[in-house]
């Protein structure tokens, strides 16, 4: 599994339109999706599924250079229901087709059904012309791994270990899926990710990559935040852990903005589907600088209106040094869940052409 | 315009399912689909577009070599609703979308409404990720028209001049269009096309070029027949006609099957959807051999059980020498309402590859 640093070949995007995830029927977070994009789209080719009702609309919206298909969803997080890309022996791309649940299924998913979500993977490697592995039995997200392209494999213990994904499975299993099917050679363990992270704390909100051997911490100072006893635990995990190569790693500590609470006016943009309000008024929201996004040519990071903002951005510029480092006002993302590396998936550059036919 | 004798990248057929067109939802069609993809994809890369409730008995029923994609439709002629797919001044791919009504709209049109229909040229552009040149102003099916790859096209008043489709345009102006857009430079108009053809009498059910400067045209010897004068006014426009080489035409003439009546019990599998039955028991079908496929390296082509089906064959394995003519038992998909070459849309080389991004 090639690192996100690696070259891309293109990346995956889903139009909002779900009405209990995104406020005011989705239309506030269109418009960071299609900054977002546009910036993507300036040394990537993207590719983005449009439900039928919504086609036109993103055809509209997003740059001509911009390839919209039409694609059933549930939602729009393309990092978790678009396959995981692989290069194969030959260099080729292969998709990975994981179980999708919403994030726990029927003991903690966030909704259902979850069919469309989970038929995407597939779909996606037909409309790419790709192989795909259907590893549909096993279920996993792709914001709950991340890779060094290296053989290293960097998750968290609170997701794939959760209940509602995998519960037959012993931490060996999952080891060793992970191991086949990435063909991963060692697996770094953290305890946890981001405090009230809906999505049993994925790696992707807290630790990333920026190069082989080197990442990216989520960090707090703020000993009273129940957030620091979780840094502090994974900040040992990973002085603890050696990578693939054998090489201890060099952990960046990337500052959490401060709490970010949702408010009754934007409670009141979600539509209740379920039975159940989505969010209520002033609960706290995973917000983390670490759900950028490592394009061809820039690093696209999440800002909130936070002091913390342009640190974050300084920190990523010095460990991105060949990347414009690019901050997007993403507010509109996080009150659906996640950010702005959730809603994106990579498409590494193959090694090879791919023979048709 | 490349005729479609030359050499094809791909073919695009949309999977069967409007109940009102096909029999028992579709399912006895669906049979027939099958074998004509299997048959294409021996020679050319197949894109089957699906709907989402459609897609993974697709996916099962299909090649694993052929591609499925979603995509909304409201009914299945890949041939009119697809888009037109020319190269450019440099050799690329570009695809032409016309507008769609559903064969002649609130005049005469077969269903209502028509706008998953008219959506999907624009679509396949997208999903195929080449450029489309929008002619959604001018309404007109692929089924209407064949070139030659040399600039002629062959066309029929009896569809192009309908009052259901360009009715504010004199036969000039829509000359001016399809010499504009298909990059013509001689358009040949046969008067007419199949009896009971309810597409307003195709050019694709009556008359096809095989090879520069040669045709085959749907005939019958029998006088009683209503045909039999149709056929009698296309062959003398042909022979009337020089091409855009200033070539004279040489006509191969193609025997019509018997009539071909729809039964009791296939009526009864077509469900009523608009308040009027679809078809009523005995009404004649415009059958033909004519409507057959080239793909790059065989010729497919209806049976309907007639006396006449080896003989199409014999003639067509005349013509096309380097292929292999195969037929299909097709009178299930001419229960939809037309046929092989009405399903079909094929996807011509590029003469360079085009740069992404």
């Amino acid at each position: 599994m090639p690192a996100e640093f690696s070259p891309h070949s293109g990346c995956i995007l889903i139009w909002p339109h779900r009405r209990d995830s995104w406020q005011n029927g989705a239309y506030a977070a269109r418009t960071a999706f299609a900054e977002l994009i546009s910036i993507i789209s300036r040394s990537e080719k993207v590719t983005v599924c449009a439900r039928f009702e919504d086609y036109d609309e993103a055809r509209r919206l997003l740059p001509a250079g911009v390839r919209v298909v039409e694609m059933s969803s549930d939602d729009s997080w393309a990092r978790d229901v678009a396959p995981t890309f692989l290069t194969d022996r030959n260099g080729a791309i292969r998709g990975v087709d994981w179980g999708f649940n919403a994030w726990g299924g029927l003991v903690d998913g966030l909704y259902f059904p979850w069919d469309k979500d989970n038929k995407m993977a597939r779909k996606l490697c037909d409309a790419l012309d790709v192989d795909s592995y259907d590893c549909r039995d096993f279920i996993l997200e792709g914001g709950s791994i991340h890779s060094d392209g290296e053989g290293t494999i960097l998750t968290t213990e609170a997701c794939l270990l959760s209940k509602g994904r995998n519960p037959d499975m012993t931490k060996d299993e999952i080891e060793e899926k992970l191991r086949q099917y990435l063909g991963a050679e060692k697996i770094i363990w953290l305890p946890c990710g981001i405090y009230r992270d809906e999505t049993n704390e994925h790696i992707d909100n807290v630790c990333a990559f920026t190069a082989p051997g080197e990442v990216v911490l989520a960090w707090t100072d703020d000993q009273s935040d129940p957030q620091y006893e979780m840094c502090v635990r994974s900040k040992s995990a990973l002085e603890n852990a050696a990578d693939a190569k054998g090489r201890k790693l060099k952990v960046h500590k990337l500052p959490l903005p401060k709490p970010v609470c949702i408010t009754k006016e934007e409670c009141e943009g979600l539509d209740d589907l379920n039975g159940e309000p989505t969010r209520t008024q002033g609960e706290r929201l995973a917000a983390s600088y670490v759900n950028f996004y490592i394009a061809n040519k820039h690093v696209i990071v999440p800002q909130f209106g936070d002091e913390n903002d342009s640190r974050a951005l300084e920190i990523l510029r010095t460990l991105f040094p060949t990347r414009e480092v690019v901050g997007v006002y993403a507010r509109d993302i996080l009150i659906g869940g996640g950010n702005i590396h959730c809603v994106t998936q990579q498409i590494p550059n193959a090694r090879q052409f791919r023979k048709d036919g």
